[in-house]
């Protein structure tokens, strides 16, 4: 860990499901004495998968040393498999990051630097079952903690897991106090946010076309993990 | 209501809470059939609260009629208070838009633009008695709707308001598939997320300090749209 004030790294991506990222960027920056860097390629914004954009704070050449290391996901965490450079980097920061974390499908991109290899994870629902591929064991709950690995499942889950994140850094108390300056109090006006709530048939079609989408590039990142990991 | 796309115009600004935007904008960005626009004096990044920067879509002069017109809260949603072109954009937006809408104290920048006079509204807890003012009655609710008014209270309320308003808008079926796609089923790790669940001493100094701060711009501006209305 370095010295000084506590240091989030996020890797930020083009078509990256920016609520993955400022769900848990809310929280962070209430964190006492800390800073948090959005790394990417360039200093160019880059587009989210809402259209608009977010212009990141450092380069991956020259970001600081991560305490907390810190994926989203979207369509872009997928994107990344094909990025050497940026799965080096999550691999040189992971060395002495003390949390090494992720929302949504950037599980899947920890995974593709072989980050969350016998590891326990989650992602989003529709993809979870997929991780096993990386030898990681999917685990269907909102935000799993197997040693300093911390993954969220889809999207708004982030800010569960941002919540338990606070309390490990800073204390329950900390955590709290958080939670009453935004005014974490959900009342959804609906109960269907989870796919033990919603029609077994739809649940089935979405896992089923969203790995006949993301199969190919799965198996290929996974064969690529692994020979690197033998090398 | 304009032809075409369903059109979302937030208003963007500097110290704006990012999540008060960016949690409703990840809802949106599932509506069927929409635009989302976020319109700023200028094109330049929009410093939010968190440090880092979002990009406007357009500006003040050149963006389109809002279906939905929409502002986020934040430190910056009283500085919009001596920003009378900001105001007159709001005004001349509400003039045609179907719904009118905010998110924790964007209901203050309303307020100013005189949108909410007459109407029940929420904001932050902490800001919320402030809102008086203006000759809105304070709601403390997480989501308030008075005819076209739709109000949200603080920050993370902004995804209860965001499906309360894709129900109306498209139907109770299509927010269900948004909450499932975006696996809101929240399970906050602690209960603190509301006044009524903090310690009340804590609670009343936090809207004492809130008051202090604001109390002196909040009637200022409250004099001037009533001057105005009056004019």
């Amino acid at each position: 860990m370095s010295s000084g004030p506590l240091r989030i790294v996020v890797l930020l991506f083009p078509r990256v499901t920016q609520l993955d990222f400022t769900g848990p960027a809310q929280v962070f920056s209430k964190f006492p004495n800390s800073e948090v860097h959005l790394a990417w390629h360039d200093l160019e914004p880059v587009t989210t998968d809402a259209g608009w954009c977010i212009v990141p704070t450092t380069t991956l050449d020259d970001c600081p040393q991560a305490d907390v290391l810190f994926v989203p996901g979207g369509a872009g965490a997928f994107d990344l498999f094909e990025d050497p450079k940026a799965l080096d980097f999550l691999r040189l920061q992971a060395k002495k990051a003390r949390w090494i974390t992720s929302v949504c499908t950037g599980s899947f991109t920890l995974a593709a630097a072989g980050l969350l290899t016998g590891y326990r994870a989650t992602s989003h629902w529709a993809s979870l079952r997929m991780l096993e591929h990386f030898g990681v064991e999917p685990t269907s709950e909102r935000v799993v903690r197997d040693r300093n690995r911390i993954t969220g499942a889809g999207v708004t889950s982030g800010i569960d897991f941002a919540f338990t994140l606070a309390a490990e850094l800073f204390g329950d108390d900390e955590a709290r106090k958080i939670q009453l300056a935004i005014e974490y109090d959900p009342e959804p006006p609906f109960d269907h946010g989870s796919p033990n709530k919603a029609d077994p048939e739809t649940v089935k079609n979405i896992i089923a076309a969203t790995e006949n989408l993301r199969m190919a590039t799965v198996l290929t990142a996974s064969a690529l993990a692994t020979a690197q990991h033998s090398a």
